[in-house]
């Protein structure tokens, strides 16, 4: 059974709070006006990384900043495309969320409060989470919801998505071909996330599935350089990681 | 097949550009700050309220209205808790959106720009959908994501919802209840949308479905008024029409 934590738990006034920062799904702009507040706020502010780069959440949230803020930078150990069932990766991962919790609980130990940012929101598939079921129950937590990255693909592929009765799925294509192919035919309207090096297995569950013409692919949706196209018109399989598959459904409508 | 239209195909100089903006869950701080600048650039702001209120979106949007912009309320005709299949309905509903695409239409031929609020994500389930279809092929058309009311909702009750391969079913308790149990019994994660008179089918459902234990209620969430509890502790049958079921993943994690 699931938790349902308390907002007001934590009342020790000598330890600082973790504030989990939804960013959106990538255009600054559509960092929520909280946010924006939050981060401008934070003394100490923290983000998850690719080790060598400054990540796509410090990227997003940067223009917020406030001057002299303190950065904490999480750099993850290995690639999240790495399945899960690898061996080593849940042991490598497990070992670095320990390490980033001990690295925040530090902090708010010392009495000042941290901005973690999340990319989309940080409840869906997000590392945020790892921190939070570590940190919740010794540390205040607030939560403030972001933009889904799949919200932001929507948009930019201007794709109304539900209607009326409408079932969504949302999935990753981490998943096995059947899997894939059972869920895609079994709903009217599906996201598929974390493409990646799954792209020609989610081609093919497409096919199977006989949604491949109504699908359509969005990589870096809201961002600058984001492209969109008709999955089927996809020539080449290489797509990144938080590329998604959208497929809008066609549900009753007045 | 699902049409992929163009962000540029209409040039026009003359017409005006409907903005379909997305207001996040109900805190008005929950805007995005793109969502808030559009809103304060409008001259003309359009909302959908019931006849004799103001509506959630106003009511979310308000602080961010420029000083004397005109307002143009879209009053629904009928109540969107009737079943989709009442007699009635559709025709009623179908009209309603005829009409408020034709006072639309004639603001943006006059060559205004209207702002469209849309509470949550403007692409689930939104009501500007309908008039996205109806004006898309005649107008500049420009979406603006927002935080989906369900992601309002996961950071309210603070609840992790997906985990690694989690898949989220989204779905409304429109549906019949054989329909809910089954979903409900075939998915990781889930929410359910569109509580209201559904209330006691959804709790039958998630019984059958062996996911009671784990559901949580979300009344208004992210509003001052928010009300977040186990489902199975829910005494009565009274639930908003836009109140929600979350069902939270259980997934592998490092």
């Amino acid at each position: 059974m699931n938790a349902l934590p308390s907002k007001t738990q934590h009342s020790a006034a000598t330890l600082g709070t973790l504030y989990g920062v939804g960013l959106g799904p990538g255009d600054p702009e559509l960092v929520t006006v909280k946010a924006a507040r939050l981060i401008g706020e934070a003394k100490t502010i923290a983000y998850f990384a690719k080790r060598g780069r400054n990540g796509h959440a410090r990227t997003i949230a940067e223009r917020y900043f406030a001057k002299g803020c303190e950065e904490l930078p999480l750099f993850y150990p290995v690639t999240t495309e790495i399945p899960f069932a690898e061996p080593g990766y849940v042991s490598a991962l497990a070992g670095f969320y320990e390490e980033s919790a001990q690295r925040l609980s530090d902090v708010l130990t010392s009495g000042r409060n941290v901005a973690l940012l999340c990319e989309g929101d940080p409840l869906l598939y997000g590392s945020f989470m790892h921190m939070f079921t570590r940190l919740q129950e010794r540390f205040r937590v607030e939560i403030c919801a972001g933009v889904a990255g799949m919200s932001g693909c929507f948009a930019a592929a201007r794709q109304p998505m539900t209607w009326g009765d409408d079932v969504l799925t949302v999935l990753p294509a981490t998943l096995d071909e059947d899997t894939l192919a059972a869920r895609l035919a079994g709903t009217d309207a599906a996201v598929v996330m974390k493409l990646g090096g799954n792209f020609p297995k989610l081609r093919r569950a497409m096919k199977r599935a006989g949604v491949l013409e109504r699908a359509i692919y969005v990589e870096r949706g809201t961002m600058a350089d984001e492209k969109i196209m008709r999955f089927a018109e996809k020539r080449d399989d290489h797509a990144p990681y938080f590329s998604m598959a959208l497929i809008p459904g066609e549900g009753r409508r007045p």
